[in-house]
């Protein structure tokens, strides 16, 4: 594994740690040839990676007393929770030890540790949360997905600029478009912050296409959509939670009757392939932008495969050049 | 059709009036026992009404002159439009002569048409609109779904006793229970206004649950789901948007492989109902709750099966004694 990225990932956070996080690495550490530093409680750790394999006990492990739960204060825990796994795994990235980080654990926490351990890149003093989601024809960046819940025009300028460089450099997509999520296609609709951006847009260098309707999101009319971030998280959220009603619904009529029984059998495999295009951790988690460092975030709820996915999200960004791509 | 409820439809208003309308009304009369009243011009109508069926020829057609476009400013359309079939529709609507009104057309102009001409509800000075959502239990009523794009605090908390009153009286739920819609669970999430709201909401006498994440909305954990007219507008077209795509993800799936055919055809009966499921069109209208009157907005793209349901909303609507039930 020498010359690997290096990629610390945050052993105590998420609903189902250490276990599902530390299975999740080292899948990862397989399949994506990528070498995980688990950080977080060694003795912990240290059992964990022996119940998934003996020769993972072998893993590079980065010793964290502390653990942060999910209510705690971002401001508090990284003031007050230096050896805490995220701090910890946060000063590994700012140092160059490992390239880029992975946390389902308290994401405002997380994002708090970013910016003032790694610091905001220059120009770009809001960082957001871009979420990815799968349109028909591409991929979709939408942000801000949460981490910055009342905006003011120009940050949304700010998070296009990101968006298109990010999009340009990970996902090699040439001028990408930029959208303005509204609730109308037309100009002059909007609430006082998107009138306001729209405007900015408009006289920005970007290739600014308009308005997009919720509707039109999920279509790939935009490469990438800005929003506010409260917005942005109940949209990302949502999303979800369509996924979960849609699989709900289509089990429930599947279900319905004696004789779609036999026919339901042969298609397991499609309806599995469906279940998969609609699965938020798929995509594992959402890079931090704006930052100097590679952050993802991934799900509180991420299990193994979430992880293992956000592992590869990380790799591929760090591939990429990132964060120094964005500096330009 | 003696002591049936009188519904206005305004013929020219959609993006497929006036067929799909008239055919929509003309249904709708058939099968639900309501005597429509559509407004528009009259020859167009006429023949309209004509192309459905001999008896439809005869159904009553309130005269309108002019038609309001759906990129018309809402206040140029209400001063100006006085012969327009939304302001006809309205008076008809003011005057006694319908008990509820239906329109596809200007949803700005519908709205604001009904504040100027019915007036807001004492105690609710900003009307609301509340879209239908179903979940796997029930329904939700999530307001404000795009009347008021900025909002202040005490704005969400009269959306919220507007909500409970609906779903008290119009699905007869006991204690309808609410959540603010929110970017977290905890109380200490928020932006300036959910944080604001949230401590309102908690005093009131409602039966507040707390915050609700994007991912619950569908889940019924809530009966009705407060949030401002921006995010909510997003997020009821998002909706739309998500059925569309997870609709196109399983035909391609199905579509993938050919031994997929045979059991997908047997299965075709359990997919249409699944898309019917998922399909806005179902609810055809979102109320608007808080003026003196009952108003149904139909959406843009209505066709005449929505059109159709968006009557029988105004039918129910009117059968629970709305708008008086809210007035208390």
């Amino acid at each position: 594994l020498k010359g690997a990225i290096r990629i610390a990932v945050d052993g105590m956070g998420g609903d189902h740690a250490p276990s599902e996080i530390v299975k999740g690495a080292v899948e990862a550490a397989l399949q994506h040839g990528v070498e995980v530093v688990l950080v977080g409680r060694k003795e912990i750790l240290r059992s964990e990676l022996a119940r998934c394999a003996p020769w993972a006990s072998s893993l590079p492990i980065a010793d964290a007393s502390q653990v942060v739960g999910f209510h705690e204060s971002p401001a508090a825990v990284v003031r007050d929770k230096r050896d805490s796994s995220i701090v910890v795994a946060m000063n590994l990235l700012k140092g160059g030890e490992v390239s880029a980080l992975v946390s389902a654990g308290n994401s405002g926490a997380v994002m708090a540790a970013a910016l003032l351990i790694l610091g905001s890149m220059k120009g770009f003093d809001r960082p957001a949360l871009g979420a990815l989601f799968p349109t028909p024809s591409g991929t979709i960046l939408l942000l801000d997905a949460g981490a910055n819940v009342d905006c003011k025009p120009d940050f949304l300028v700010q998070f296009a600029h990101m968006g298109s460089i990010y999009m340009e450099n990970v996902f090699k997509v040439s001028h990408p478009r930029i959208g303005l999520l509204n609730n109308g296609e037309e100009e002059t609709k909007g609430n006082r912050l998107t009138k306001e951006a729209h405007k900015l847009l408009r006289k920005s260098q970007l290739n600014f296409i308009g308005n997009i309707e919720g509707k039109d999101i999920f279509r790939g009319l935009a490469d990438v959509v800005v929003t506010d971030g409260f917005t942005g998280n109940v949209l990302l959220k949502a999303s979800e939670g369509f996924s979960e009603i849609a699989l709900n619904f289509l089990k429930q009529v599947l279900n319905s009757k004696l004789e779609f029984k036999v026919p339901g059998f042969f298609l397991a495999p499609a309806l599995e392939a469906f279940a998969k295009r609609l699965d938020y951790s798929e995509y594992g988690g959402v890079p931090l932008l704006g930052v100097n460092g590679n952050v993802i975030i991934a799900h509180g709820r991420s299990d193994a495969k979430a992880i293992k996915n956000a592992i590869r999200i990380a790799k591929q960004t760090v591939e990429q050049g990132m964060p120094d791509v964005m500096r330009g």
